[in-house]
Protein backbone atom coordinates (compact mmCIF):
# COMPACT_ATOMS: atom_id res chain seq x y z
CA UNK A 1 0.00 0.00 0.00
CA UNK A 2 3.07 2.35 0.42
CA UNK A 3 3.37 2.64 -2.65
CA UNK A 4 -0.05 2.97 -4.17
CA UNK A 5 0.18 6.32 -1.49
CA UNK A 6 3.25 7.48 -2.43
CA UNK A 7 1.81 7.50 -6.30
CA UNK A 8 -1.68 9.05 -4.83
CA UNK A 9 0.87 11.90 -3.35
CA UNK A 10 3.13 12.37 -6.40
CA UNK A 11 -0.11 12.60 -8.51
CA UNK A 12 -1.75 15.11 -6.14
CA UNK A 13 1.27 17.24 -6.31
CA UNK A 14 1.45 17.00 -9.61
CA UNK A 15 -2.24 18.40 -9.79
CA UNK A 16 -1.43 21.26 -7.59
CA UNK A 17 2.10 21.97 -9.67
CA UNK A 18 -0.14 22.05 -13.38
CA UNK A 19 -2.33 24.36 -11.81
CA UNK A 20 -0.04 26.66 -10.27
CA UNK A 21 1.54 26.41 -13.63
CA UNK A 22 -1.57 26.38 -15.66
CA UNK A 23 -2.57 30.04 -13.32
CA UNK A 24 1.01 31.53 -14.33
CA UNK A 25 0.69 30.36 -17.44
CA UNK A 26 -2.59 32.45 -17.88
CA UNK A 27 -0.97 35.27 -15.93
CA UNK A 28 1.92 35.60 -18.47
CA UNK A 29 -0.95 35.64 -21.48
CA UNK A 30 -3.07 38.25 -19.88
CA UNK A 31 0.57 40.23 -19.42
CA UNK A 32 1.45 39.60 -23.08
CA UNK A 33 -1.93 40.57 -24.17
CA UNK A 34 -1.41 44.26 -22.11
CA UNK A 35 2.04 44.54 -23.35
CA UNK A 36 0.75 44.57 -26.62
CA UNK A 37 -1.61 46.98 -25.83
CA UNK A 38 -0.56 49.09 -23.35
CA UNK A 39 3.20 49.50 -22.11
CA UNK A 40 6.40 50.30 -24.23
CA UNK A 41 7.42 49.87 -27.81
CA UNK A 42 10.80 49.37 -26.67
CA UNK A 43 12.95 47.90 -23.61
CA UNK A 44 14.53 51.14 -21.60
CA UNK A 45 17.95 49.87 -22.55
CA UNK A 46 20.80 51.50 -20.62
CA UNK A 47 20.87 54.82 -18.10
CA UNK A 48 22.59 57.41 -20.21
CA UNK A 49 25.59 59.29 -18.53
CA UNK A 50 25.37 62.22 -16.23
CA UNK A 51 28.10 63.86 -18.48
CA UNK A 52 25.29 64.78 -21.02
CA UNK A 53 22.11 63.74 -19.23
CA UNK A 54 20.12 65.36 -16.44
CA UNK A 55 18.55 63.18 -14.37
CA UNK A 56 17.48 59.62 -15.48
CA UNK A 57 17.74 58.60 -19.28
CA UNK A 58 17.77 55.57 -20.97
CA UNK A 59 19.37 54.50 -24.16
CA UNK A 60 17.61 51.47 -26.38
CA UNK A 61 20.14 51.17 -29.19
CA UNK A 62 17.40 50.05 -32.53
CA UNK A 63 20.47 50.52 -35.34
CA UNK A 64 23.89 51.36 -35.84
CA UNK A 65 24.85 53.45 -39.14
CA UNK A 66 25.86 51.03 -41.62
CA UNK A 67 26.61 51.63 -45.35
CA UNK A 68 22.66 52.64 -46.23
CA UNK A 69 21.77 54.27 -43.07
CA UNK A 70 23.80 57.45 -42.33
CA UNK A 71 22.60 57.88 -39.36
CA UNK A 72 22.12 55.92 -35.54
CA UNK A 73 18.64 55.26 -34.43
CA UNK A 74 17.99 54.42 -30.73
CA UNK A 75 15.17 55.00 -28.55
CA UNK A 76 15.51 57.23 -25.77
CA UNK A 77 13.45 56.89 -22.20
CA UNK A 78 13.41 60.06 -20.02
CA UNK A 79 11.73 59.22 -16.79
CA UNK A 80 10.30 62.82 -15.16
CA UNK A 81 12.56 65.70 -15.04
CA UNK A 82 15.07 64.04 -17.00
CA UNK A 83 16.57 66.19 -20.28
CA UNK A 84 19.69 66.34 -22.31
CA UNK A 85 22.16 68.49 -22.04
CA UNK A 86 21.73 72.01 -24.32
CA UNK A 87 23.81 70.23 -27.63
CA UNK A 88 23.63 70.48 -31.44
CA UNK A 89 24.07 68.21 -34.57
CA UNK A 90 26.07 68.67 -37.37
CA UNK A 91 22.96 67.26 -39.76
CA UNK A 92 20.71 67.54 -37.71
CA UNK A 93 18.21 64.94 -35.72
CA UNK A 94 15.12 63.76 -36.28
CA UNK A 95 12.58 62.85 -32.91
CA UNK A 96 9.73 60.42 -33.15
CA UNK A 97 7.95 60.45 -29.74
CA UNK A 98 6.22 57.14 -28.83
CA UNK A 99 5.08 57.68 -24.85
CA UNK A 100 4.06 60.22 -22.78
CA UNK A 101 4.82 63.82 -22.71
CA UNK A 102 7.92 66.40 -22.61
CA UNK A 103 9.28 69.08 -24.31
CA UNK A 104 11.92 70.52 -27.33
CA UNK A 105 13.55 73.66 -26.64
CA UNK A 106 15.79 75.93 -28.77
CA UNK A 107 18.03 78.49 -27.57
CA UNK A 108 16.40 81.73 -26.98
CA UNK A 109 12.57 80.60 -28.14
CA UNK A 110 10.30 79.05 -25.65
CA UNK A 111 9.54 75.74 -24.72
CA UNK A 112 7.31 73.35 -27.19
CA UNK A 113 5.42 70.65 -25.62
CA UNK A 114 5.53 67.31 -27.33
CA UNK A 115 3.94 64.60 -27.11
CA UNK A 116 2.97 60.67 -28.13
CA UNK A 117 2.26 60.67 -31.99
CA UNK A 118 5.26 64.28 -32.68
CA UNK A 119 7.72 64.32 -34.89
CA UNK A 120 10.13 67.00 -34.25
CA UNK A 121 12.69 67.58 -37.41
CA UNK A 122 15.64 69.19 -35.58
CA UNK A 123 17.76 71.85 -37.83
CA UNK A 124 21.44 71.40 -38.15
CA UNK A 125 24.02 73.44 -35.73
CA UNK A 126 20.58 74.91 -33.45
CA UNK A 127 21.37 74.58 -29.87
CA UNK A 128 18.48 72.92 -27.79
CA UNK A 129 17.73 70.19 -25.83
CA UNK A 130 14.80 67.90 -25.16
CA UNK A 131 13.67 65.81 -22.24
CA UNK A 132 10.59 64.68 -19.68
CA UNK A 133 8.26 67.56 -18.14
CA UNK A 134 8.52 67.60 -14.34
CA UNK A 135 5.88 65.14 -13.33
CA UNK A 136 5.80 63.18 -16.64
CA UNK A 137 7.75 60.48 -18.00
CA UNK A 138 8.84 60.87 -22.25
CA UNK A 139 9.94 58.41 -24.56
CA UNK A 140 11.05 59.26 -28.13
CA UNK A 141 12.91 57.17 -31.29
CA UNK A 142 15.65 59.39 -32.21
CA UNK A 143 17.21 59.65 -35.74
CA UNK A 144 20.51 61.25 -35.51
CA UNK A 145 22.64 62.10 -38.91
CA UNK A 146 26.02 61.66 -39.16
CA UNK A 147 28.44 64.54 -40.61
CA UNK A 148 31.67 62.57 -41.26
CA UNK A 149 32.54 60.96 -37.89
CA UNK A 150 30.28 63.17 -36.01
CA UNK A 151 26.38 63.40 -34.84
CA UNK A 152 26.30 65.54 -32.19
CA UNK A 153 28.34 67.79 -30.22
CA UNK A 154 27.57 68.41 -26.15
CA UNK A 155 27.19 71.69 -24.51
CA UNK A 156 26.12 72.97 -20.57
CA UNK A 157 23.58 71.16 -18.98
CA UNK A 158 19.77 72.68 -18.38
CA UNK A 159 20.07 74.16 -15.25
CA UNK A 160 17.12 73.37 -12.23
CA UNK A 161 16.05 77.54 -13.04
CA UNK A 162 15.79 76.46 -16.96
CA UNK A 163 14.13 73.61 -16.44
CA UNK A 164 11.81 75.27 -13.85
CA UNK A 165 10.76 78.02 -16.08
CA UNK A 166 9.52 76.00 -18.70
CA UNK A 167 7.74 73.74 -16.63
CA UNK A 168 5.71 76.58 -14.95
CA UNK B 1 -41.76 91.42 -22.63
CA UNK B 2 -41.28 89.56 -25.85
CA UNK B 3 -37.41 90.74 -26.01
CA UNK B 4 -37.48 89.46 -22.15
CA UNK B 5 -38.72 85.72 -23.49
CA UNK B 6 -36.56 85.21 -26.27
CA UNK B 7 -33.22 86.15 -23.75
CA UNK B 8 -34.65 83.63 -21.54
CA UNK B 9 -34.98 81.16 -24.19
CA UNK B 10 -31.39 82.29 -25.92
CA UNK B 11 -30.68 81.13 -22.25
CA UNK B 12 -31.69 78.08 -22.11
CA UNK B 13 -30.55 77.07 -25.84
CA UNK B 14 -26.88 78.38 -24.66
CA UNK B 15 -27.76 76.39 -21.50
CA UNK B 16 -28.04 73.09 -23.38
CA UNK B 17 -25.53 73.95 -26.04
CA UNK B 18 -23.23 74.47 -23.13
CA UNK B 19 -24.11 71.04 -21.40
CA UNK B 20 -23.57 69.39 -24.75
CA UNK B 21 -20.36 71.06 -25.48
CA UNK B 22 -18.84 70.13 -21.94
CA UNK B 23 -20.35 66.68 -22.39
CA UNK B 24 -18.41 65.88 -25.76
CA UNK B 25 -15.05 67.86 -24.36
CA UNK B 26 -15.46 65.23 -21.32
CA UNK B 27 -15.76 62.07 -24.06
CA UNK B 28 -12.40 64.29 -25.73
CA UNK B 29 -10.44 64.07 -22.56
CA UNK B 30 -11.07 60.43 -22.09
CA UNK B 31 -10.65 59.42 -25.95
CA UNK B 32 -7.47 61.46 -25.08
CA UNK B 33 -6.50 59.40 -22.33
CA UNK B 34 -7.28 56.21 -23.86
CA UNK B 35 -5.20 57.32 -27.09
CA UNK B 36 -2.31 57.65 -24.98
CA UNK B 37 -2.50 54.30 -23.48
CA UNK B 38 -4.35 52.14 -25.52
CA UNK B 39 -4.06 53.39 -29.48
CA UNK B 40 -1.87 53.76 -32.95
CA UNK B 41 0.74 56.19 -32.23
CA UNK B 42 -0.21 57.48 -35.82
CA UNK B 43 -3.83 58.41 -37.23
CA UNK B 44 -4.03 55.60 -40.56
CA UNK B 45 -3.91 58.35 -42.86
CA UNK B 46 -4.68 57.53 -47.28
CA UNK B 47 -5.60 54.13 -48.66
CA UNK B 48 -2.25 53.38 -50.67
CA UNK B 49 -2.85 52.27 -54.22
CA UNK B 50 -3.84 48.59 -55.10
CA UNK B 51 -1.40 49.17 -58.06
CA UNK B 52 1.48 48.51 -55.62
CA UNK B 53 -0.51 47.01 -51.98
CA UNK B 54 -2.78 43.97 -52.14
CA UNK B 55 -6.18 44.83 -49.99
CA UNK B 56 -6.27 47.67 -47.77
CA UNK B 57 -3.22 49.48 -46.39
CA UNK B 58 -2.81 53.02 -45.68
CA UNK B 59 0.12 55.79 -45.31
CA UNK B 60 0.72 58.82 -42.91
CA UNK B 61 3.37 60.90 -44.23
CA UNK B 62 5.66 62.26 -41.00
CA UNK B 63 8.42 63.24 -43.09
CA UNK B 64 9.54 64.21 -46.48
CA UNK B 65 13.40 64.03 -48.06
CA UNK B 66 15.16 67.10 -47.27
CA UNK B 67 18.44 68.24 -46.82
CA UNK B 68 19.45 66.30 -43.75
CA UNK B 69 17.11 63.68 -44.21
CA UNK B 70 17.62 61.62 -47.11
CA UNK B 71 15.11 59.78 -46.77
CA UNK B 72 11.47 59.78 -46.59
CA UNK B 73 9.48 58.70 -43.38
CA UNK B 74 5.92 57.27 -42.95
CA UNK B 75 3.50 55.12 -41.01
CA UNK B 76 1.98 52.05 -43.19
CA UNK B 77 -0.93 50.48 -41.39
CA UNK B 78 -1.72 46.93 -42.87
CA UNK B 79 -5.43 45.30 -42.38
CA UNK B 80 -5.20 41.80 -41.84
CA UNK B 81 -4.44 40.23 -45.51
CA UNK B 82 -2.77 43.32 -46.94
CA UNK B 83 0.70 43.50 -47.91
CA UNK B 84 2.81 45.07 -50.26
CA UNK B 85 3.73 43.80 -53.90
CA UNK B 86 7.61 42.10 -54.55
CA UNK B 87 9.63 44.94 -54.53
CA UNK B 88 13.01 46.47 -53.90
CA UNK B 89 15.11 49.23 -52.64
CA UNK B 90 17.92 51.11 -54.15
CA UNK B 91 19.57 52.51 -50.90
CA UNK B 92 17.43 49.97 -48.27
CA UNK B 93 15.04 50.59 -46.13
CA UNK B 94 14.45 50.65 -41.93
CA UNK B 95 11.44 49.19 -40.66
CA UNK B 96 10.28 50.04 -36.89
CA UNK B 97 6.92 47.54 -36.22
CA UNK B 98 4.63 49.83 -33.84
CA UNK B 99 1.81 47.64 -33.59
CA UNK B 100 0.26 44.14 -34.28
CA UNK B 101 2.31 41.15 -36.23
CA UNK B 102 2.82 40.77 -39.52
CA UNK B 103 5.21 39.25 -42.21
CA UNK B 104 8.65 40.23 -44.32
CA UNK B 105 9.72 38.03 -47.25
CA UNK B 106 13.11 37.98 -48.70
CA UNK B 107 12.55 36.23 -52.21
CA UNK B 108 13.71 32.68 -52.11
CA UNK B 109 13.88 32.73 -48.27
CA UNK B 110 10.83 31.62 -45.60
CA UNK B 111 8.83 34.73 -44.53
CA UNK B 112 9.86 35.99 -40.91
CA UNK B 113 7.28 36.81 -38.35
CA UNK B 114 7.43 40.59 -37.10
CA UNK B 115 5.80 41.83 -34.35
CA UNK B 116 5.44 45.09 -32.11
CA UNK B 117 9.09 46.31 -31.34
CA UNK B 118 10.96 44.73 -34.03
CA UNK B 119 13.38 46.90 -36.06
CA UNK B 120 14.05 45.23 -39.72
CA UNK B 121 16.79 46.21 -41.90
CA UNK B 122 16.38 45.53 -45.34
CA UNK B 123 19.39 45.79 -47.75
CA UNK B 124 19.77 47.37 -50.88
CA UNK B 125 18.32 45.89 -54.05
CA UNK B 126 16.83 42.15 -52.45
CA UNK B 127 13.39 41.67 -53.76
CA UNK B 128 10.85 41.02 -51.03
CA UNK B 129 7.54 42.26 -49.34
CA UNK B 130 6.07 43.05 -45.79
CA UNK B 131 2.56 42.79 -44.53
CA UNK B 132 -0.24 42.05 -42.34
CA UNK B 133 -0.83 38.25 -41.42
CA UNK B 134 -3.90 36.79 -42.82
CA UNK B 135 -5.59 37.45 -39.42
CA UNK B 136 -3.76 40.20 -37.74
CA UNK B 137 -3.09 44.08 -38.72
CA UNK B 138 0.52 45.19 -38.46
CA UNK B 139 1.71 48.78 -38.97
CA UNK B 140 5.49 49.54 -39.14
CA UNK B 141 7.54 53.12 -39.75
CA UNK B 142 9.02 53.07 -42.92
CA UNK B 143 12.32 54.65 -43.44
CA UNK B 144 12.98 54.96 -46.73
CA UNK B 145 16.54 55.79 -48.14
CA UNK B 146 16.41 57.89 -51.71
CA UNK B 147 19.45 56.94 -53.92
CA UNK B 148 19.53 59.84 -56.96
CA UNK B 149 15.72 60.52 -57.08
CA UNK B 150 14.41 56.59 -56.10
CA UNK B 151 13.58 54.55 -52.84
CA UNK B 152 11.57 52.18 -54.71
CA UNK B 153 10.89 49.77 -57.65
CA UNK B 154 7.81 47.72 -57.58
CA UNK B 155 7.34 44.27 -58.97
CA UNK B 156 4.42 41.60 -58.83
CA UNK B 157 2.13 40.92 -56.20
CA UNK B 158 2.16 39.05 -53.74
CA UNK B 159 -0.17 35.87 -54.90
CA UNK B 160 -2.93 35.03 -52.73
CA UNK B 161 -1.31 31.66 -53.22
CA UNK B 162 2.29 32.92 -51.88
CA UNK B 163 0.49 34.74 -48.97
CA UNK B 164 -1.69 31.25 -47.89
CA UNK B 165 1.73 29.62 -47.93
CA UNK B 166 3.68 31.97 -45.54
CA UNK B 167 0.27 32.03 -43.34
CA UNK B 168 -0.21 28.12 -42.56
Amino acid sequence: MEIKTTIKATAFVMLIAGAIAATSCNNNKNQNKMNENNTSLFPKGEKLSNDWFSGNAFLQTLLARDKNNDFALGSVTFEAGARTHWHTHPKGQVLIITEGEGFYQEKGKPAQRIKKGDVVNIPENVEHWHGATANTKMVHIALTNYEGEQNVTWLKPVTDEEFSEVNK
